[in-house]
């Protein structure tokens, strides 16, 4: 008999393989449970009440508990990556994320990218795809959005390059688009003491910061479940014996386990900011491995009132996580460059109680 | 801009924050789900029908499975930690402790304390402290309750010592307090072939010992995983960075992961006592670290029938864990003390059909 | 106080205490839930649309999304464990593993086994027991069947041999056989965008072998925990101590993790196979550990249509996996022995939309 092999498993996309306003609807549609949520709780360890109790929810406005903003993230996230970052060499960013529904167990996900931007680098080797993505769920709601960017890999450097487009991105979103998956909330309902703080919205200033004061050390079956519980299928997550013979010897942990580690250590002084309502910015500033441990810090970068709502309000956050040193002196620069500790920069909204 | 640090992140109370009669409120309400279910069994491996099998749990009478009772503790017991024993120098011991309803996927556990006594230690460094907890549902009724007592360092050695007060504890609970967890059953009903044995609560004798023959061996991301489910932040168990410069040079595991062990080995000899029913002390005797293996055995300390109750009986056990050493030969003493290889030393009423 | 030490744990059957028509009714029952889905999503990392998606489940015609085929049948091979093959020396085999009926998550499984084989070894020291094992749901419907044969230790080799009885087994299932499982679909809304490939049951030819590229490591703490949800309770996988002692120095990973990975890994080729209808055979030629990385690749042995059904079409499968090695080069035979890398040779037929 002939040997035969099909072409049935791609390569995936090369920078020539997008084009400004390609439109790539991603599979596998996820529909999030129970189940989920007490694995992302097992492998994270948030305690913010709204998510953790239905009866808490759901006396404060909620039908019951939506799922961890992040972990409707990080599903709509994993689609992307078998369609546009399966060749990436780096993810370089993201931006612009508005959370824009809640998600509850039951919920069927799906998630649509537009190409936005390219830009060839001048090596001629590879380029920058920016795309636009769009989280559904079953009944056609946008539930999130963001924009990211990917340093991918040309196929052939001999191919020309396209007209170069860089989308213009603001640095952080205006506080009138945030708050559409946060519903009018009973804050008379919401029970300060089951929350576990009594630091209500109008309690932070800005330039103040928070050391989250613990720690919590990775291990390799946490981050490979994790990830693999997102579908997101990125190579140097999961493969010891190629990974073993590349760049840092070891498995990389997904970028977004250190945001929902630093997140959950986040409720040690920030225990009512219990919506994301928008990442306006991030950089993984360092890779993080299995066997180091994760500490970290906030700072209050900007207070306002949503106008309109006199429920919540919103605080601008920087939270810094480090590796392998503790955060009570809010470790960041050295000198120009990122403090040797720092893997993560995060800008984002979040909302708490007035 | 001038930096201001924020008093958001407490430190936790000192022996001197506590007074008898104070009443502890603790965040986070928790709905316990079929995922947090899943993951008990596939970090502990439990086996017993009732918890197993809704088909299996209505048949007798039960609306569905409830949860594993050691499930439903931990939960509670996770919630008090950031107010009781953050600061805790060793958790001395814990007593009394009743299952007093129940416990269903899609419940929402909350719990309270009483501080119940205080006695400062002579060297005026620390003292200990006693509490009675109580875990409720969303229908304010309590499913458990328990006391502990911890040692707690003092803020300042120079503070007057409270008057002392040691509250009288029984060394076991009498069967007429037990099995308000547990329904009327159809004991006719009970299949002993799908329980996974023949032996019911009379065939059991008082002095037997049951070695539990298994051994299991516990993964950092296994009791990790499992104590952040419930919720308890306490530092050690997730901090190899500061754990790997302290008494042990690394993580430590959780009390009540070995509990929860040593009862999923027992199954294999006590596969029909599906229900525990009280706790009435507990002494983890050594710690336990991951790469451990962990075994049990248990001896038969009492046998009484129930107070008006003809469909299961109670049966007080003694369960002795150790770690890497087999039970064939039921070790526990060496002279006077424990022998080397015991971790666990458990005391507990459970019920079996009769 | 004598010491007496009860018969309560059982040392399992021996090749003397199975006799040809045997039937052995298995503990536990055991309730299927979205949390176990999650876990085995964890764990295995299995993307494909239908057991992933209620509303892409529901659009081609079935109630909800069915859980993984190879869940169903981990967690009946589960429960024939301590009845079978606690005293096994090897799993030698299996076949004609059909799958009978859709499980979903609230199903509650139980199972039962025939004998139906018996035959001494040459030695007298132990034997192959056959047997024929069938899963139940609360309905009383059988969700699947299948036969398997161990070698079992003999309790004393001076007990008489029985009559040896090797039963026929098919090399393969016909197609006539298969589908029972697969409701009739509305192929029309089968979406092959979110689905992930285009590449349907006609794009497929006997004889066309498929890399399924992606290599993934396994971690004590994923096998270890995929294990016990199964509620197998095979000493091998989970005692270092005494497997530290013995022939490997090291915990085994159950043959059906592999399987599991394998199938998980498949998708990047086979993204529209999304249901497996009978397992032919299945060798487990070389035994996996912790650590190693598990790579696949597939050959097309046959393609048929469906009696009867215009929906799906039938594609009988050889799947290989293997460590350490990635599988572009389709490794399988050194001169008449397997290649030392491969670890399963699978045969199996799976279905998909025409």
């Amino acid at each position: 008999m002939t040997t035969i092999q099909g072409p049935k498993t791609g390569s995936g996309r090369f920078f020539e393989d997008f084009s400004v306003g390609q439109v790539l609807a991603h599979a596998t549609p996820r529909t999030v449970t129970q189940g989920d949520v007490a694995l992302y709780s097992a492998i994270f360890g948030p305690r913010f009440a709204v998510q953790s109790a239905d009866a808490f929810a759901h006396a404060i406005g909620y039908p019951k508990s939506p799922v961890d903003d992040l972990l409707a993230f990080h599903i709509v996230f994993g689609k992307t990556v078998p369609d546009i970052s399966i060749n990436a060499i780096a993810n370089l960013g993201y931006a612009a994320c508005r959370f824009l529904s809640p998600v509850y167990p039951g919920d069927t996900l799906t998630a649509t990218s537009q190409v936005i931007g390219l830009k060839e680098n001048s090596s001629g080797e590879s380029g920058v795809v920016y795309v636009r993505t769009v989280g559904h769920n079953q009944h056609r709601v946008d539930i999130l959005d963001y924009v990211r960017w990917v340093m991918v890999r040309k196929r052939d450097s001999a191919s020309p390059a396209p007209p170069p487009l860089v989308p213009d991105l603001l640095k952080a979103l205006p506080v009138e688009t945030l708050g559409d998956a946060c519903p009018a909330l009973n804050a008379a309902h919401y029970d300060l003491v089951l929350a576990g703080s009594p630091y209500c919205w109008g309690d932070y200033v800005v330039g103040e910061k928070i050391d989250h004061v613990d720690g919590v050390t990775v291990e390799e079956a946490e981050h490979q479940m994790a990830t693999r519980l997102f579908q997101n299928n990125a190579k140097v997550h999961f493969n010891q014996f190629s990974e073993g013979q590349g760049r840092f010897g070891r498995r990389l942990v997904y970028g977004g386990h250190v945001i929902s580690l630093a997140r959950a250590l986040s409720f040690n002084g920030l225990a009512n900011a219990f919506h994301i309502a928008a990442i306006n910015g991030g950089r993984h500033v360092a890779p993080l491995f299995a066997g180091d441990t994760v500490f970290a810090w906030s700072e209050i970068l900007e207070s306002d009132s949503m106008p309109g709502r006199d429920d919540v309000g919103a605080l601008r956050l920087r939270t810094v996580a480090t590796k392998n040193r503790p955060c009570a002196d809010f470790p960041l620069r050295q000198g120009e460059a990122y403090d040797p500790s720092v893997i993560l920069d995060l800008d984002y909204w979040v909302l708490a109680p007035r």
